[in-house]
């Protein structure tokens, strides 16, 4: 499927409406995940990557730790065709045991202390201890980092509607980059990509488009991404789950200038 | 709590790091929602009207449809501090029927087509039907109200880092304004204002500061909200969604222009 689609719209542009025309907008359709036959979460998301967008929720779930872990991952072959693109089988191997209720639970509540940031974030040291990793990078190549993902995302350019992510080196090197219309699928697709290709991810840095949540920083580290680095605004809970997990967080990165979180001691 | 809160942060303005300061970013916790004593949803959103959260959170998901429904929703009251503040007790009268099995569905794949768009817009219209009301506004003042929605966001001004939702009347009266991190809390706190103050929406536009996805638009049909109007993009399921359900939806929307995407028999 394609990543944009055109719909007839009426423009306004003070003095009346204008004759409909056509204008390319962002897909979006539901993906039905299903492990050993049964459904596990159903996600909206922009068509295409699905491969990746499976493996790497998976895998930031906690449910898969190496390839080695996954046959095959595709699309389903029995049903009608809008049935077949939008849902995908995961065959696991037969050693790999899956806890159906980690899914639900979501890492929430597994601190003594109840529901509460401080509790969501012991909850996934308990399933991705911090990382620990010592390495430099220059704070002018990550200032510069929005500025090559923006080249690499066509159907921004064309709807303004999709969120982007991109693994890079710790050169600046793009390794890849993926969009999506959920800020979450978009990283879930770049982490699957590096899952699925064995790259290792300890030395690499995650760039996202628009803000940084508590969501993104927990599958960053669950894929020991070490490098944080977003576009708009982290949230609080961002920021105390960067600090207490070891990992380095910048916001605001704007080519010229950048807010530095937590981890400055990677920037140099 | 507070929308926002201060963290250390350091500047990097392309000369080296800058002394640590104090910045502001928006809250991010966790609140688990709790009906008839059993936990039913956790979602990571700003700590504040938390009781109109639930309400438009419930009232959109379909589980309750008059404010008569509502015996009390209110904060956990046993427990450690943390706790009580990001848990909800709702309690509803003893007339009210929950269908638990529709919260994991979430109205997905009630087709004989199975997974699709089409399949999940048909889904919700057997909850919530088509709105048919006749009613026209100018588009000059539809086109103006996200500059009134800024004026009521304090927290963004500050953090950069909320999403904001506004009810407006057909005149383009704001009714209520709310922000949060995440989109779809900011559209169930402001359409859980109008549940709890049992205000008509099938007389009012509601506004997003962001994109307009499926789930918005899924939203504003459950509470009979006519026109939607988005500041960024929608996607192709929120257009193909705002077709099928009768609904207006202007994207794009920034005083001077906007696009029409569906329902332009509203639009004068």
């Amino acid at each position: 499927m394609a990543e944009s689609t055109n719909v007839d719209i009426q423009r306004w542009r003070g003095d009346g409406l204008q004759p409909t025309e056509a204008d390319a907008v962002a897909m979006e359709e539901p993906l039905e995940i299903r492990v050993r036959g049964r459904g596990i979460a159903v996600t909206m998301r922009t068509p295409g990557h699905d491969k990746e967008l499976v493996a790497g929720f998976l895998r930031t779930e906690g449910l898969i730790e190496r390839r080695s872990n996954v046959i095959e991952i595709a699309h389903c072959t029995e049903g009608e065709a809008a049935q077949l693109e939008n849902t995908m089988n995961v065959f696991l191997a037969p050693d790999v045991e899956i806890d159906y209720g980690k899914l639900t639970r979501h890492f929430f509540a597994s601190s003594s202390c109840g529901l509460c940031g401080k509790a969501s974030i012991e909850g996934v040291h308990q399933h991705f201890p911090p990382v620990e990793i010592n390495l430099k990078v220059d704070a002018s190549m990550v200032a510069a980092l929005p500025d090559k993902l923006r080249e690499a995302q066509p159907t921004f350019d064309v709807t303004g509607g999709l969120h982007g992510a991109g693994i890079f080196s710790t050169e600046g090197k793009l390794i890849v980059s993926r969009e999506d219309i959920g800020r979450h699928n978009a990283v879930d697709k770049v982490i699957g990509h590096a899952f699925l290709n064995e790259i290792d991810l300890a030395l690499c840095i995650l760039l996202v488009s628009g803000r940084a949540s508590f969501e993104i920083m927990q599958k960053a580290l669950a894929a020991r991404i070490p490098i944080v680095a977003a576009v708009s605004a982290p949230s609080s809970l961002a920021v105390e789950f960067a600090v207490k997990s070891g990992q380095t967080l910048a916001g605001f990165v704007r080519g010229k200038t950048m807010n530095i979180y937590a981890g400055g001691q990677r920037i140099r």
